[in-house]
């Protein structure tokens, strides 16, 4: 890409993809397999540590689908409770003995592993970096039709006491789904924690599609989807805090909350759902940004085909005792 | 995909990715390169054919990248306009003697072959899919917020003398991006031709994003881009056409226009813009659409990523006569 004429918008839609872009290519992470499913992808730091646990996790070494092998959850556990209790407790051992900075931030909060229609165990949610378990978040756009500022936008500054990204700018409502949750139910609870916005207001709440992409950090591996909704919001409310995890919330008008993408104060997983607001809503437009197709297509990089490994057609090579490089299906 | 529970949306979305899901995985096309960068991608029926004008295309038959080899425009064709008058005359040749389907549509508008920044030469719009050349549109949406039936959207059905898709239904407003125009200015243009609809309405239009899916026909290879507005119109708003291009519009609640894309009257390559936009409005969300973040993702397809065949890295295999499969990078 040297000598490339890119644009800072397109630049920064590299980074928040930066394992899709530059680590997946690398093709030094391991397929995680769940019941014969994939349901992650391991880094080689993770497996070092996995490989102390034989009796949880099988590190497979031959070569299969361009992968050095894969890393299998022990199949003699026979159901989603056995699964969760095992690899809890692994998880648990790990934390103590502090290898990971991941686990550091442990939430007691569960996240569920599954495939697209079966959840195979749960884990903290901490910890599903480490096996690169594909996330699920909600976020709300808050925006105001300002009589003369025009389009404007609530962002929220993320609590200096929060575990990742203290002190950060964000939407201005978002949050993980969680284990029993649903998509809509966790917009809504997340807007009354978050930003205290009543029921009579998030009635408004307009599903508007998601977005996914593929980060990268020293904690892990972020394969994340949000779903996102938008709020258009009376120009006299003010949101506020309820749960202590927000220090301020600032309405921006459009131009500067783009402007503001680009500061080392802004949540780089929290620009994708801006990006994506400001796309739909005629403010980054083809005719103003030279690398638009290619941002679009940045917001919302095909995860599903990264999870689809096949252990099947491995198990046949490894019983052949062949080194063969298939080449994906 | 045996026994895979998959909603009727999702077999739509894969159908118009026909090409994306199932024919490049089989690997069996070309890359086109121009200039030592790749345009387009072409079919095994069309080599046959190119492979009648050595002094045009070269054929290069060993295998690369995945690849069976790849088709060179004739490098001693210097410029924009001796690349394009050559390809005219071969393809002018082709149309006589009726060896292809696309080309009985003839169109007598010129469509640019072009990398990311760089025009390289322009060829009649009817061929492009022959070269599986990436194709640029313009779409919009034309909305009401009815008083009684709610949200309602504008289609049009297609004259039934259009050479491709007769008597279809399609988006209210649509047009290639033909030489010598901008994106807005297309969308005003089409809008005054197909529709009537006057400038102080187009003023209006909004900006909302693009569509990306890789359709295949009899026809040839359609790697489309459309970039999509949306235009809300007052409700005694009626479009009528200027360009015997059209036969009819039809006002349709958001349901009955979902309904419709299933219909067989549907022109396949204009479900995107319409699915895209019933999911930015709240009418399919990821609680009523199981396969919700499946069909986001795939009307965001990485066509981008299809047409960077490195030409380089051949050259260097082709001289030492080898036949590795170098894995993507």
């Amino acid at each position: 890409m040297a000598g490339e004429n890119i644009s800072r918008l397109l630049s920064l839609a590299r980074k928040f993809n930066v394992f899709y872009l530059e680590g997946l290519p690398q093709r030094t992470c391991r397929p995680f397999v769940v019941d014969g499913k994939q349901v992650g992808l391991i880094r080689q730091d993770v497996v070092k540590q996995l490989v102390k646990y034989p009796e949880v996790f099988s590190i497979k070494h031959l070569e299969a689908e361009g992968y050095a092998g894969y890393v299998e959850l022990n199949p003699a556990f026979r159901d989603y409770t056995e699964r969760s209790r095992t690899v809890d407790k692994v998880l648990r051992e790990l934390r103590e003995l502090d290898v990971f900075v991941a686990l550091r931030g442990w939430r007691d909060e569960f996240y569920e592993v599954k495939t697209k229609h079966l959840a195979l165990l749960k884990m903290d949610r901490s910890a599903t970096c480490l096996f690169g378990v594909r996330n699920y978040g909600v976020d709300i756009n808050g925006y105001v039709k300002h009589p003369s500022r025009g389009l404007c936008i609530w962002l929220q500054q993320r609590s200096d006491t929060k575990q990742t990204w203290p002190g950060k700018w964000d939407n201005m409502v978002g949050g993980g789904l969680s284990v029993g949750y649903g998509i809509k139910e966790t917009a809504v609870k997340e807007a009354a924690e978050e930003a205290s916005i009543p029921e009579q207001l998030t009635r408004n709440l307009v599903s508007a599609g998601c977005v996914s992409f593929f980060f990268e950090s020293e904690r892990g591996l972020f394969p994340n989807t949000e779903f996102v909704f938008d709020l258009e919001l009376p120009t006299d409310f003010v949101p506020s805090n309820s749960d202590g995890e927000v220090q301020a919330f600032e309405l921006l008008p459009a131009k500067e909350c783009y402007e503001r993408l680009f500061s080392t104060d802004f949540k780089t997983t929290s620009c994708p759902v801006v990006i994506d607001f400001l796309i739909r809503h005629g403010v980054i437009t083809p005719e103003n940004e030279p690398n638009f197709t290619q941002i679009v297509e940045l917001l919302h990089v095909p995860l599903q085909t990264l999870y689809e490994f096949d252990v099947t057609r491995f198990a046949e090579n490894h019983e052949n005792g062949q080194r063969n490089n298939i080449p994906p299906a």
